[in-house]
């Protein structure tokens, strides 16, 4: 197997969404970004539009062109802005009149590299470009790997709220190459780590395990673990999106600690908190109110809260006052005639939906939600000091 | 039934477009719009957005939106402009901030009432808005009854070509009411003929022979033999969406005459003629080309071109010069690795796809394509005199 020549020392892992006839692997290892051989078996197009932005383009952009064109084929580039602010109509509209401009067709192929903003712009453009061309996610991030380019879910921002337009679009695979994590920021490594961590706490308490006892290695990035830890997390989405593509259930239960999450990137400005950094803020505050509703035992939230904190994710969330609390968690989506259900875990590795009265709620805020707002904007940093005060509370 | 209480004296008809567990019913009939029991049966949803034009909504809003409210729903009415030039991001913007501002949710249905522009738009709104909503298709011009309400394709128009981002998304139903008909300007009549005189073409020689017998009752919009006519083209349509929902092959034949006239409707510039109208003269075109690649019998092309013209639709192409007419087919987006793909007759009722030569082209293009464009642009009738031109090269 060529690919396996450019391993380093251990194999490819290949994982397997199972949504009948669009059903697609999920490829795992370390420089399998260069195998001509997985590129050649996975894309006979002779096409490619490779959509990355202005960060990862000169990082991993070349050598996936050359690899293609070496294949004989026609590469289009589309290099756009990094950032959150790239998932617009304006963005789009530019995005596709440079496919329009390079006359890719029905049979051309889009290729999604970069993290989890390109992921879903560059999806929401496969889905609908021609109304829908093949599409190859290529996350270079730790998020986007274990989390956004698994599922199909893509979409852009409208002026009242993330991720109002998009699509469920399937993608024909999923390439992740744990090298790419060697450039990214630790930041961003531990905003990603927050997303694994809730895929152990949502629904495989082994793997929870195996984060606690391996988590050192995750932040020293060494490639086995990393394999291991997105392998695991991949298994986890893909068996729940296999289990209900649309969100119309279960689904649901990835979005522990989002409704928090979201609240707090609408109230701090979306970027200000990385969005995995409010999911680690999030998940504390949604165990606090899992500890209420179902009754879930001390020394598993403890444990939870306790891997969030050796991530380095936050602990504490920003004390917007209770009634602007409310209004921004009423503005996420998946509130449903207007009563609040969040997912909520009764023990680890297993979590459920729960419709919670406004008095819990407000119970769980006051515990939670303790970070001076005025402070955190002024630019400390979301975890400074916050170590500290989370021992305490433990 | 309650709902056969509201026809005027004869059934309503449903059809099934059988696509698996995404299969929706055609319902055909007259009064049907009103029939508060068809939709306290199709739309539980506790809100619905009824998504109209300028035109349509003063003459169908009303009683629409008052059966729904008297079925204890929120009604939210989004009326745009009408007409092409709404099938832009622009205008799907605004849809899209009226839908947020009213606290549409996941569980609220989208109805498309109106004509192909809106049965597009609000298509893709409703595929789109929080990653898909529900929808139901009330088409009210004869084209959109008989052909783009059914199959689940939809759109909007880029600077760079009409349709180029849009999505396959198929409705939870389609409501015909042949009594929308009624307020329908003649012309636009006419050019609803052009598609149903297509799907008799391409894929039926008895319910060709029943419109030639039954065409001067259509045009005097006879209700059965509008019921009638309608459940034959939607059959036809629905035949073929089911076998190749995505258009990855036999779909294709839906497109007679149509790479003709997309190059009619962008020559011209698009209003110009109505779409059918240039469908009615490409089919004309694309009959030609079939006597020359296919050896279609010249008898049944003089009936096909007979019953074009009886209808009103235009015989004669304008001239745009042999390169404008091959440079403005190139840019239709069904042309396919440079070579052309026309969808041409065997005979009536049998359709088959083609890669045709340049110089074959060429004939067809010098045989068909003989008005003078200034003239044309001037403001004489695409009609006009040709009646007196067609019989004589017939």
């Amino acid at each position: 197997m060529g690919v396996r020549g450019h391993t380093a020392g251990f194999g490819m892992i290949e994982l397997e969404v199972g949504l009948g006839n669009r059903s697609y692997p999920i490829v795992i290892g370390s420089g399998v970004l260069k195998s001509s051989d997985w590129w050649s078996a996975h894309a006979p197009e002779a096409v490619v539009a490779v959509i990355t932005d202005e960060n990862v383009s000169p990082l991993y952009a070349p050598v996936l062109s050359n690899i293609l064109e070496q294949l004989g084929k026609r590469v289009v580039k589309v290099v756009l802005p990094a950032g959150e602010s790239s998932k617009s109509w304006q963005m789009l509209d530019r995005l596709f009149d440079q496919l329009l401009a390079a006359h890719c067709d029905r049979d051309s192929l889009v290729v999604a590299l970069g993290g989890g903003v390109m992921g879903d712009l560059a999806g929401f453009a496969a889905a609908t470009y021609l109304r829908g061309v093949p599409l190859i996610q290529v996350p270079t991030t730790l998020l986007a790997q274990v989390d956004s380019s698994v599922g199909g879910k893509n979409g852009i921002n409208h002026q009242r709220g993330k991720n109002m337009i998009g699509t469920f679009y399937q993608p024909r695979a999923v390439l992740i190459d744990v090298d790419t994590l060697n450039t990214l920021p630790p930041r961003e490594v531990v905003a990603g780590l927050a997303e694994v961590i809730k895929h152990g706490a949502i629904a495989d308490a082994s793997y929870f395990a195996w984060l606690e006892d391996n988590l050192d290695s995750l932040l020293k990035r060494e490639p086995e673990a990393l394999v291991e830890a997105i392998r695991g997390s991949c298994a986890i989405k893909a068996r729940v999106v296999a289990a209900d593509e649309r969100e119309a259930g279960i689904r649901a239960i990835l979005n522990f600690g989002h409704t928090f999450a979201h609240a707090i990137e609408t109230g701090l400005g979306y970027g200000f908190w990385l969005h995995g950094e409010a999911v680690g803020c999030g998940m504390v505050q949604a165990t606090r109110l899992s500890m209420q509703t179902e009754g879930f035992d001390a020394e598993q939230a403890l444990r939870l809260s306790t891997l969030i904190e050796r991530a380095g994710l936050p602990m504490f969330a920003p004390d917007f006052g209770r009634e602007r609390w409310l209004e921004l968690m009423a503005l996420d989506k998946k509130v449903k005639d207007g009563a609040m259900r969040f997912v909520v875990l009764e023990a680890i590795g297993k979590a459920r939906l729960r419709t919670v009265p406004a008095g819990v709620l407000a119970r769980v805020l006051e515990q939670t939600a303790t970070l001076n707002v005025g402070a955190l904007l002024r630019g400390i940093p979301p975890n400074a000091g916050l170590h500290q005060r989370s021992k305490a509370s433990a």
